[in-house]
């Protein structure tokens, strides 16, 4: 499932990077993050998708800019981060927006367009 | 290359779906579709990713809400929303974002965060 989450106004890390070809300690480091990210306080959720050209896009969600500045100075994900940069990345890009609207639709719904 | 896109702020439409397992149609559609977007009034840029579990995330980028419920309405974007609850998508989600702040980091920039 993806992120089931609490009405808008609420904030999103967009986080879309372009992976290098080592592997090693990416995926322990990336379970370690997404675990330790979800015990963060204003934490909402997160959804991860990578293609296979390597192509990823992250967005994790949050109460507000607060608590992403507060994630972005943890020790951990600082360390996280450069690791990153040095080993596992080839570019990526961060954007922080602010999340106005938001609607789902699911198989069970029926047809019928969530927002005619 | 992931999108690469001017000053904020302009907006983002983050749509994450999970695709049942019907192909038929689906990747001429979705070529189409991303075609058609970037022709649109206020088009800045896009990226997308699924993996191999079937979630996917794709990002578009807007200059802002208007541009956003143009496209919407534009009728061969509605006849391919309509099909993909048909045949291609077993949930998704639609999320309209106001970037506020972004950054990016390439490889030749050096191991520095970009920011510290």
């Amino acid at each position: 499932m993806t992120a089931s989450l609490p009405q808008p106004p609420y904030y999103a890390v967009i986080f879309t990077s372009q992976r290098t070809t080592v592997d090693e300690g990416y995926g322990d480091m990336a379970d370690r993050m997404v675990a330790m990210a979800a015990g963060q306080p204003g934490y909402l959720g997160m959804d991860s998708a990578r293609g296979a050209d390597g192509l990823g896009i992250t967005v994790s969600y949050w109460r507000g800019p607060d608590d992403i500045a507060a994630w972005r100075r943890h020790a951990e994900h600082k360390v996280a981060r450069d690791t990153g940069r040095r080993d596992w990345y080839r570019h990526y890009t961060v954007r922080i927006a602010q999340v106005e609207r938001a609607y789902g639709w699911h198989h069970d719904d029926g047809p019928a367009d969530p927002r005619p």
